[in-house]
């Protein structure tokens, strides 16, 4: 039988990454065992997040401001260097920094055809000169394209006198940061060497 | 940094079955990464599935309308109880079933506080009376309170000339009638044996 707004929701669920039919399925009816009242406000929920949340001016991290809370508050001598906004969910949970980050929207990367001038590396350096930022911390992932970047933008910053570091190599290779955990990720932050 | 929308809507993700923070977490960037088309087209699709999915009057199972489909168009001389709508689902893929389904909303089970009157038993008698139905097969999971629950039904229906069954023993002991495949149950709908 074939009902057509329970398909529906099921085909919407499988867009969500990692989700096939069987869990899709899971997820419709657990919606139709809920109250109204939380139906709505799940819904509600989809669409203010879509709507509230804009990228921060400064540093391109999700936010529901112009300028992020973090590029508000925290210390510009330190800016920490991540792949997507949602690394520095877990990068904030490191205690021992508190500088602020800047999201480069990607890594360089040849084979997808993605340079230089495709990520926010331009923006890195005028907030760099802009803050007279002392170090650049760079905890992109530890894979050939996260090293690759890091390396341009090493070559960029050092001459400028900028010191240039990267996360310690405690997290283990071709992993992701995103997945990593604060004990790691701490201990990474503290050894970082420089480029 | 709190996010107060990112927050909420990944609290409602983890109100989803199995859903843990860091999926709810994954499944919320996912849904900034989408259109606002797609976003509004999702928070839609969750509301309509609850507004317009009722229970079918007839036979229990998730329906659009008053009386679903299958209870409109297939054979009332044989019916197959399940325990959930959502068996209806994978029990409707065995071809050689063409005969209605009724939704009991439960299993007798005395450690729950649930007797033979807060499952739909009563309905399922007067529906085998209107129609003068022939056999009635217990789709319930092989676990006691579905072996309880399809013996007591089987108590009642067999005086009145009613020939009760139940799928064979293929299906292996403690597993969930949800997660069988298609092979597995048309397999013990074939073999179906008689209380």
């Amino acid at each position: 039988m074939y009902i057509e707004s329970l398909e529906k929701l099921i085909n919407n669920f499988r867009s969500l990454p990692g989700v096939g039919y069987k869990t899709a399925q899971r997820y419709a009816y657990s919606i139709l065992n809920k109250t109204k009242e939380e139906v709505s406000e799940f819904a509600k929920s989809i669409v203010d997040a879509k709507n509230n949340i804009k990228f921060c001016k400064e540093c391109g991290n999700f936010s529901e401001t112009d300028i992020c809370e973090i590029c508000r508050k925290k210390n510009t001598d330190i800016i920490c260097v991540v792949k997507e906004p949602k690394d520095i969910a877990v990068m904030e949970k490191v205690k021992s920094f508190d500088g602020v980050f800047h999201v480069l929207g990607g890594t360089i990367s040849p084979l997808e055809n993605r340079g230089p001038d495709d990520i926010r590396i331009k923006e890195l350096l005028s907030r760099v000169q802009k803050y007279g930022t002392k170090e650049v911390i760079m905890a992109l992932n530890p894979d050939v394209e996260g090293d690759a970047t890091a390396m341009y933008i090493s070559k960029l910053l050092t001459p400028l006198g900028v010191k240039v570091t990267r996360l310690a190599q405690g997290i283990s290779m071709g992993s992701d940061i995103e997945f990593a955990d604060e004990v790691t990720l701490s201990r990474a932050m503290e050894k970082r060497t420089t480029l």
